[in-house]
C-alpha cells in the first residue's frame, strides 16, 4: 500500500509556524490582515472564501471582505484596489478570478501592489516565480505541492520530476519550483505523444491536467511519488482528483488523496503569505 | 553527414523581413532607433556593440550610443535611463550587463520602460516569456534558437525537447518557448543524474551549458536536431560551442555550427525587436 501524503499533516505543521509568526508580529504591534475582494456570487469563490476566512480565524489573522456586484465597473474595481494598495493595515489581497467578462482582467490584476499579491496574480509575482527573485509570492497551489514534498522529506535533487499540465496557475510554476529544487523536470501537456511512457520514467509526478482520472495505472510505476492537484466531481457526485486513485495507489510508493491532499494545504499557504507580507513591512 | 543549420541563412531571411518593416515604418515617418548604453570598457561588450551597430546600419535602423565611465553613479545611470524612457525617438534600449558591482543591477534593469526592453532585462519582459503575454520582448538568444527551428521547418509539436542549462538568459526561457511550441520539454542542469541518457531521448536538444564540449557522442542519437548556444574559446584559441562538434555531427540529423550558428542570428533578433517596438508605437 502506498504511503498517503496527507494534507492535514502538512497543514498542521505549517499552521504551527504561522501561529508563531503571527504572535511575534502582534508583539511588534502588527496585525496581519487579509482583504478578500469578491465580485459577484460565484459558488466556488464563496466556498474558497469560507475556507480562507475560517483558516484566518484559526491562525489569528484578520480578514476583511469587500463584496462587489457582478456588474461592478472597471473604474470602481480599480479604485477599490487603489484603496487597499494604500491601506497600511492590509497586508495581503485575494481577488477571485476569472472576473466577469466586461472587466479587463489583466489591467485589474496588475493594478495590485505586488507586495500585497499573496495569490500571484500580478506579472511581478509571475516573474518572481520564473526568475527566482523574491518578488511578490508564488501561486498557492504549486507551493502547496512543494510544502507536501518538503514535509515528507522527499528530496528532489537529481530526481526526475514530471509535471502534467502547462497552465500558468499550476503547471508552469510547479515546473520552475521543481527546477529550483534541483529536479530534472519534464512538462507534459495535451500535445505530448505517449504520455504514459513519459510519466512512467519519473520519480515524482505532479498532476494538474484538470480532468478526472487522466493518470491511470498505465502511467505509473513502483517507487513513484504522485501529487494530485486535480479537483473534479465524478459521476456519483463525489470529489476526485486527476489521478485514478484506486488503480494507481497499489502500484506507487506515495500519493496524495483527493480530497485531503493538496487542496487542504493551499489555504494555509495563502494565509502564510499574508503573514509573510506583514513581516516584510517591518524589514 | 548531418544537415548544417546555418545562422547566415536564417539571418538573411530575418533581415529581409526587417528591412521591409523598416521601409514601411519610414514611410509613416517613424525612424526605428536603438540606443546602446555601455558602462565601462568590457571587451565582450564592445565586440557585441560593434556587431549590433553594423547590423543596425545594414538594416536601416538608427543606433545611438551612450558611453558611461565604469564608476558611474547609480543616480546618474538611472537618470540616463529615465531620459531614454521619455525620448519618443528611441524605440529600443540595450544596456550591457553584468554592471559594475557598486550598481544595484535589479533596480537599474527594472527602471527601463518594458516597451523599450528589446533584450529582456526587466521583470515585465521576463513575466511575458513565462506567461505567454505580449509584454516587452523575449531574450534574443533563445529566440534565435526558435528562429532557426522555424526557418528549417522543424516542427516541435509532440516532439521531445531537452534543454541543457537552466539560466534565466537561455535555459528557462528556451524551455518556455518550446512548451509554447507544443514540445514535451525537459530541463537538465548540473544536478541532473545520467544526463547522457536523458539527452539521448530527445528529438530536439538546445545546449546552453556554458562549458566547451559538455555534450559529446555519448549524449546523442541518430535523428536528433542539436542547437548549440555555447560560445567558448578552446585550448587552441579557437571559438567552439558546448557540443563536441566533430564527435556529434556524424551521429545526428541536424546541427548548428559554432561559430556560424545561433550567435550570428542573435543580433538580427535584437534589431528586429527594435523595429517591432517602433511598430508598436503606432498601434
Amino acid at each position: 500500500m502506498a504511503k498517503r501524503l496527507l494534507g492535514k499533516e502538512v497543514t498542521a505543521a505549517l499552521n504551527e509556524k504561522i501561529k508563531a509568526q503571527v504572535a511575534e508580529l502582534q508583539g511588534k504591534g502588527v496585525n496581519p490582515t487579509l482583504c478578500i475582494i469578491r465580485v459577484g456570487e460565484n459558488e466556488s469563490d464563496i466556498s474558497y472564501e469560507r475556507g480562507a476566512t475560517k483558516r484566518c480565524e484559526t491562525l489569528g489573522v484578520a480578514c476583511e471582505k469587500i463584496l462587489l456586484p457582478a456588474d461592478v465597473s472597471q473604474e470602481e474595481l480599480l479604485s477599490v484596489i487603489d484603496k487597499v494598495n494604500k491601506d497600511p493595515q492590509i497586508h495581503g489581497v485575494l481577488l477571485f478570478r476569472p472576473l466577469p467578462k466586461h472587466l479587463n482582467q489583466s489591467v485589474i490584476e496588475n493594478a495590485l501592489d505586488p507586495a500585497k499579491d499573496v495569490d500571484c496574480m500580478t506579472d511581478g509575482s509571475m516573474s518572481g516565480v520564473f526568475t527566482g527573485k523574491n518578488v511578490g509570492f508564488p501561486p498557492c497551489t504549486p507551493q502547496a505541492c512543494m510544502e507536501i514534498l518538503d514535509y515528507y522529506g522527499i528530496d528532489c535533487t537529481g530526481k526526475k520530476a514530471v509535471v502534467v499540465g502547462r497552465s500558468l496557475v499550476v503547471g508552469k510554476p510547479a515546473a520552475m519550483m521543481l527546477i529550483k529544487k534541483n529536479a530534472t523536470v519534464t512538462v507534459c501537456h495535451t500535445k505530448t505523444v505517449d504520455m504514459p511512457s513519459v510519466v512512467k520514467e519519473a520519480d515524482i509526478v505532479i498532476v494538474a491536467a484538470g480532468r478526472a482520472g487522466v493518470v491511470d495505472a498505465s502511467y505509473v510505476a513502483p517507487g513513484q511519488t504522485i501529487i494530485d492537484v486535480g479537483i473534479n466531481v465524478n459521476a456519483e457526485g463525489k470529489l476526485c482528483g486527476d489521478v485514478a486513485f484506486d488503480e494507481v495507489e497499489p502500484i506507487v510508493d506515495a500519493i496524495t488523496p483527493v480530497p485531503g491532499g493538496v487542496g487542504s494545504v493551499t489555504t494555509s499557504v495563502l494565509v502564510g503569505h499574508v503573514v509573510e507580507a506583514a513581516a516584510r513591512t517591518l524589514a
